[in-house]
């Protein structure tokens, strides 16, 4: 049959932009940058912050909602943020709208003013902040582990679909600490779960590091990323966690009586992923047939389509497949049957291939004869002819070896394309033919790692926590350098 | 010990507000109207999502995520709608801030001026409908059935914790229908999915009804309800569902071919619920000790407290306690063990009294000795000592007992102050000495209504689904009625 996408090869951005429309997993609105994120799509955020959510808690933390709006002089009392934050964003200067005089519909009522405008969060460290006085007089209040999932602005001037739009939905963790070490842990930990979520859910290798100070968020001391490598050779980074120190305690006043009765700044973490998540998904795994899901986060993993001549066939096979629907939900499975008789299977399979559906079953009148079922799994687009005996067990491994399969195959290709080079020219060269990431000796300033972006446009991703120390020499400067640190173009 | 509540009989008013700040469910925020959701309000909520989002799947609906900023001209393309919901808005006028040239903060910058401006949606119907335009050709694309978890803001002038906030947090199912006896059918089970949502979770007796003309939705047919009672004899609408008809379909020209090919605007609906669940929870149950929670929707249903002198004890207890927790939570059952050392039992106790928690356990050093444990429920107050061994069934039971009587207790509370008046005199005197539900007959006129509600602030809440064919005399104009309505004041 035609096939619905331009392929990966001929167009990566294009191949991304008929994905995300082919597979419904989300449009763009009337509103400039903003997106709808359709049922499809939304079905894969509900996993992921399910699955997310439930790390959160076990590691201590509780879900609060704090408000949209931030009034516009909190964003000036932390120095670094309001560089990084206040500046793109969506401004509310007035509460009413009235009548058009002229009569044609309603006009902004000029006497609606509000004295001081209002910003649409683009993150909430201030309002957070300012809540958080008002909750800390002593150690005995502390830590707090607070996490809200919201949605947030940032004017961006160009946008794409789940990788930047002007609103999107993310959650952010914002704690309290007694103390620098136990906000370093802190933040330690969080990303560590969110490298765990990409990796044993999302079957995305990613590699965790602290960013340099370039890349760091603005108001953070240390910033920790985990940077998953796309199909196209782009890094993609999709969570972040903040060791704050103490400034938007000493932004918002935020002291407390330490164990020896003295008053001191508390000391804060901030942590967050966003929706851009589900375009790390896409682009990790997905094909020029569509979507490739990794099971556990697959919005139903199994998908039965029905083969059938007429209703009488129809019906025979819907008894027997209510039989494998009761067992698969049995073991967990969640399994859809599409039995519309206004869709041909052939156009079901198309379908459900482009939805990257891990498994699909398909059963006809001889199947039902010769007891089998044909099992199909999305990942390599294998098929073979099974027993229906014990078809929910087969299935149940087969969902496991395909999470395994789907992350192998990006641990390969992340491995096949990360490349040590030494020198600038081999690394401008390479970064341009072959992408991917790139180990390269830094000499640690600010000013080579803006020369390299601005002659390459590659940013230094992170240094890696793993990095082993090996004397070097900065591949532009020749500079000393203790560690090779990833390089790579990014989303 | 000192009471930290203001009685509700002294003040009611002041008493709910104590309740909200004492049990660390919500706090006022930086932005006027706004509220921090802290996060034990916020359990409650999430555990109120929960089973709504199931309920809602359970018949059929998916969730889906639409812009929040709407552009101003869609709000006129629905006459009724804009007149209620249009004007008291948040209106996001400019996208960007810059550096105050007098060094003081950052400013608006004028050349970032929206050529259109953004409302922060106050509900989604518009920018949800231009968006269904897309989705809709033919009926094989009917029916649509959305729904939302998302912040809105109304610009409201008198705000109250939870009951109405500038910003609150709901769902919004927006639904679109071949027919209009369809759509009619939607708006039925919706009105009844939130009416089986709060009496058997919330453990709060409502009365479905439909709203008068006057009470309607802005841009709806029907307007479906359900009406709580409050323990100061006020009406809280705790859940709507709308027959939309056609209109935004029309004013968004969305049509489909019919299976008779020809084109036909799409039926519409849309329903309902809000934050404002969380003040009707309290105000149904609560006691001058504090909270009181249904069992179902309790943060933590069971919460136990050691009774010890010194650490030996303590970890001793533990012990036992930990034996406890273990076959508690196997029953399902979410429990939390307090052994703090740096508050006393009789503080916890009153903590957890404050807070609602349905079951507390207190076991000390002789229990242990007698295998027995301290119950005492939250709703009676009623404590007893029982045998350990079995303490998990007879807790299962005694959540069961405590759901089951706080609906009971709510329920007496309605029947005892619902009042059939058919004089506006007796009406006028019951309504401020008496309150609570009134059934009268009222001739079905807007003017018989909105002078009633001019001259006693109470509204209809809703005409009955179930009320009797009656023959009477409205109370006020003597006209004829067919069946009593319901009056009240109200939140």
């Amino acid at each position: 049959m035609a096939k619905v996408l331009t392929s990966k090869e001929e167009n990566y951005s294009q191949w991304y932009n008929d994905l995300v429309a082919k597979a419904d997993l989300a449009e763009s609105s009337a509103v400039r940058g903003c997106m709808v994120i359709k049922p499809y799509g939304y079905a894969i955020w509900e996993k992921m912050q399910a699955q997310l959510d439930k790390m959160f808690k076990e590691t201590g933390h509780v879900n609060a909602y704090f408000p949209l709006f931030i009034p516009k002089s909190f964003f000036s009392k932390e120095a670094a943020h309001v560089e990084g934050f206040a500046k793109e964003c969506a401004v509310v200067t007035h509460y009413r709208l009235k009548n058009d005089p002229d009569g044609k519909g309603v006009v902004v009522d000029p006497d609606a003013k509000l004295e001081e405008e209002l910003i649409i969060r683009p993150t909430s460290e201030t309002i957070i902040w300012s809540t958080y006085k008002n909750w800390i007089q002593s150690y005995r209040d502390l830590p707090i582990l607070c996490n809200q999932w919201a949605n947030v602005v940032r004017w961006e001037m160009r946008t794409r679909m789940f990788l930047r739009t002007t609103e999107f939905l993310w959650q952010e963790g914002h704690t309290a600490h007694e103390t620098s070490q136990e906000a370093l842990a802190e933040t330690d930990q969080m990303i560590n779960v969110y490298a765990s979520f990409a990796e044993d859910f999302m079957a995305m290798p990613v590699i965790k590091g602290a960013k340099s100070a370039n890349e760091r968020f603005a108001g953070a001391i240390e910033t920790y990323t985990i940077e998953a490598l796309m199909q196209d050779g782009k890094a993609l980074q999709s969570g972040t966690s903040h060791f704050l120190g103490q400034n938007f305690a000493k932004a918002f006043d935020v002291q407390f009586a330490n164990r020896d009765g003295k008053l001191e700044y508390v000391w804060a973490t901030s942590w967050g992923a966003s929706t851009r998540l589900i375009g790390a998904l896409i682009m990790a795994h997905s094909d020029n047939n569509g979507l490739v899901l990794p099971p556990k986060l697959a919005p139903y993993q199994v998908v039965i389509v029905p083969i059938y001549k007429n209703m009488d066939q129809l019906a025979e096979i819907s008894v027997k497949v209510n039989e494998i629907l009761a067992k698969l939900k049995a073991r967990g499975i969640s399994v859809k049957y599409d039995n519309r008789d206004t869709q041909r299977p052939g156009w079901k399979f198309a379908e459900y291939e482009l939805k990257g559906v891990p498994v699909r079953l398909a059963i006809g009148p001889r199947d039902l004869e010769n007891g089998s079922i044909e099992v199909a799994r999305r990942d390599t687009l294998e098929k073979s002819v099974e027993k229906i005996e014990n078809i929910d067990q087969l299935v149940e491994d087969l969902l496991d070896a395909i999470q395994k399969n789907i992350y192998d195959k990006a641990f390969k290709f992340r491995a096949e394309n990360t490349t040590k080079v030494d020198s600038y020219d081999e690394f401008k060269e390479l970064l341009n033919t072959k992408g991917g990431f790139f180990l390269a000796h830094w000499d640690g300033t600010a000013e080579t790692e803006i020369k390299i972006k601005e002659e390459t446009k590659a940013t230094i991703r992170c240094i890696p926590f793993d990095a082993p120390e090996e004397e070097g020499k900065c591949m532009v400067t020749g500079k000393p350098s203790k560690r090779r640190v990833i390089f790579a173009l990014a989303y």
